[in-house]
């Protein structure tokens, strides 16, 4: 009954819909369009309000073990298919989050079910590896394959790690690492480093620093959440370092309307960062490194300009300071280049670049200089799963043989259009959209109306995510299509339509 | 011919030790036992040196893409089986350090493969969630199943992580968080606390520590490194925290001959804990947890008595501050017991243990009270990996099928007496045997010898780990039978009849 109720409510969309005139309607028509695969669903199917009954009894059962109070719902991973998640109520919806947008290529796609079936690969599920001491024979063949297919500019070497947060630590400690290697003129430890290292004193366990942006999110290690600063959930209660923390930009959207402004926006951070600098090494904590993501997610969808970040690089270089970019949730093709470093156009555009989510395992790559200088600096036991990298060759292929660039490129387009759209049409509820491929992101009025039209779109069938204050982020999978977007551009329409 | 060359070694071998008659050669005789398991292999078999031809090559390969200096050589995974590990040169070895310690039932143990096969579970595999927002329907049920069912005493909640050092690191946030909020008599931030955790200052980021002791190991990521004080490697040149370093006892082994002089060491030990943490209280830098090996592994394995935890486990209630037992290494049975504290013999032995490894997954469990009392405070994108917890379940199965812990309680004793009559051979050689279970430990005279015996031990087929300055560990699976105990000590005995 449900169901029907919901079919009834559909059609009524759609013939409220075609009433509409207005530019940012013209994807209306397009929702008869579809030419994703045929393992996938047509369309959102809702049973139940979510989370559902049967999520609710789960919820109890879990939070007799767990905290519980982050959970949306339990899934059905078994029945997902593509871009829809499947509830354990029966519910099926479209979802433009993907686990935190680490699902690269849908839910269940067949190539991945084909890696499973073929039992050559057995083993490497099986035997989990200490890949430091250990590696299987296949191991440099596959990050040939892998990782190093899709090296960033100027660099050929690759350390893989568990997840985001390893990743980031060990970046940083290789930014230290090469840092004292630099002031030392050479890698040989003096007796006193060796000494004062073991009970957490200086000079073996330096006053250096990792510069960071306001509004960054890098992690929630202690190491990572040192140069994490979007919410004070993260960083409430825990021991941290006295590193600098730079403002980044906060640009006025639609960027190419604001170009004057954004870029004097920009050039008063360029600036704050090498007054940090300088300030930093007058304190004795030199800055060892700079972290930066292309795009602040968790901190608010935040942009700044190509300009602004080969600034960045240029004073990282000019202060002597190492430059790692943060690709763990822009990296992987949703901004429809598989980093989006690239949208800088720099042949060197930084010194490391670490990753994890969408590629399925963590990891950083570097160049040459970065490599620790002896065994067991960058070190632990499992240093990643090569499990995962035979997934993520898996998901290469597919990006590659369907062309999946171009296609977050086109849905990407189709979405921020359709937000230009509805901000204009709705312009007391949406405001700044704003994205790169899918990665795009729009702001409600206040946080209670965002966190309302968030439950309501997901009731409809639509999961979304939530950023900084008052945002609502889009990290669709990379098969997500232009039909997806017009059938999230439909419910979201009504919902805003509906919305007092 | 290599092979040929070998059996006659091993014959040799043979003849040799049966001229033997001292106590410790009672193990020449069950050299014939064989009880192991079909799919097994019966013994070493050595084609080349290692690391031979075919790895040097690799290493080569792979040096274009990593520091390879910790690389031991390449292995062949397929064809390894049990407590067999075969290499890319065809060479197949008694495994006696499990990639560091992390092989809990052998290489490619049939209800593993099993696991593989089993078409109901493609879709963990494929779809890795993201666990703290959106679980499997049969989360809380395998929790339950794996980890909850092996819970330490007094602790029925747990958090899996993707790591041990993301294990550490969190539960380190959680005795902070549960710290502070016992400072404050409630769990509301301060608007000042709110504000200077944004910008890494106290009272928001709190000046609290974590005591650790002199030869811990609890990890390489910032956190973690300070309470890590193992090795210079591991620390130089990464900034740290100033917490507290307690002297771990140096005890005398074996332990019931130097019993009075052990229990002074461990008074000196403990009297200096309580007066690091009224000094750190003093310094405004109040100890919110203690973080302790119940037996240190990478420092050395260095034992401690009971006695030593239990009132250890009392001067951190006496002083408020928290207890977490990091079995990272010790769990997961090795000692003959699922957990190394359950041999204190105390109900509520901690507040927190950490584990991973031989678990598979990382993860920590806890006493209700440590449980984060808002959502997203102990939080990351997979919290976790519910395909390793399908593994553990199998795992935890055929650890009670086959009585795992009965035999490893039996070869840890064959091995420790085999060790102590080795010693008492080659007294210039070797002293201080030492262990629980097969997590067992020998010196040698100094690190040379250590690492000399290390690798012609390897030569002959038999992979040891190092630890410490001057230690051999052994870190067997659980299927390492009393026939694997008499295959290692007779090649070991050969090698220091030999050594010059």
């Amino acid at each position: 009954m449900a169901s029907t109720l919901f079919s009834r409510q559909l059609a009524l969309t759609l013939q409220h819909n075609l009433r509409l005139t207005a530019p940012g309607c013209r994807y209306v028509s397009k929702t008869a369009t579809k030419t994703v695969s045929e393992f996938e669903y047509d369309a959102p199917s809702m049973k139940t309000e979510v989370p559902g009954p049967r999520s609710k009894e789960l919820l109890k059962q879990l939070g007799e073990i767990q905290n519980v109070g982050a959970v949306n719902f339990f899934c059905n991973y078994e029945e997902s298919r593509g871009n829809y998640l499947v509830d354990v109520d029966g519910n099926r919806m479209l979802d433009m989050y993907t686990q935190i947008s680490s699902i690269p290529i849908g839910y269940n796609h067949p190539s991945l079910l084909k890696v499973m079936a073929n039992p050559n690969n057995m083993s490497t599920f099986v035997n989990r590896p200490a890949l430091g001491i250990l590696p299987p024979e296949n191991f440099p063949e596959k990050l040939n394959e892998s990782l190093l297919s899709i090296a960033p500019s100027g660099m050929s070497r690759v350390q893989t790690m568990a997840c985001g947060s390893c990743s980031n630590e060990n970046a940083f400690k290789a930014m230290f690492i090469w840092y004292r290697n630099k002031e030392r003129g050479h890698n040989t430890p003096s007796q006193e480093d060796e000494t004062s290292c073991m009970i957490n004193q200086s000079p073996g366990c330096p006053d250096l620093s990792i510069l960071s942006f306001m509004g960054a999110f890098h992690g929630r290690t202690l190491g990572c959440l040192a140069t994490t600063h979007s919410k004070v959930i993260h960083k409430l209660d825990v021991p941290s370092f006295d590193w600098p923390i730079a403002p980044f930009p906060k640009l006025q959207y639609p960027l190419e309307e604001f170009v004057r402004e954004n870029a004097q926006e920009e050039a008063r951070c360029l600036e704050e960062v090498e007054d940090l600098i300088v300030k930093w090494r007058q304190k004795g904590k030199p800055v060892a490194g700079i972290v930066i993501e292309p795009i602040q997610a968790e901190g608010g969808d935040n942009h700044a300009s190509p300009d602004f970040f080969i600034k960045l690089r240029h004073i990282a270089r000019k202060h002597g300071s190492a430059f790692l970019v943060d690709e763990v949730q822009t990296g992987g093709g949703c901004t429809g280049k598989l980093w989006a470093h690239e949208h800088w156009g720099m042949d060197d555009p930084a010194d490391m670049v670490s990753f994890s989510k969408k590629l399925l395992t963590g990891g950083y790559y570097h160049k040459d200089e970065f490599q620790a200088d002896k065994p067991y600096r960058i070190f632990n036991t499992w240093m990643g799963d090569p499990s995962k990298n035979l997934f993520l060759t898996e998901v290469l292929n597919v990006i590659r043989r369907e062309s999946l660039l171009e296609e977050v490129t086109r849905s990407g387009k189709a979405l921020l259009e359709g937000l230009y759209a509805l901000q204009a049409q709705y312009p007391h509820i949406l405001s700044r959209a704003r994205g790169q491929g899918t990665f795009c992101a729009i702001d409600a009025c206040d946080d209670v109306t965002r966190n309302k039209l968030m439950v309501k779109t997901r009731d409809r069938g639509v999961i979304l995510g939530v950023c900084g204050e008052r945002s609502l982020r889009f990290r669709p999978a990379l098969v997500f299509k232009e039909y997806h977007v017009h059938q999230f551009l439909n419910i979201f329409n009504d919902i805003l339509a509906e919305h007092k």
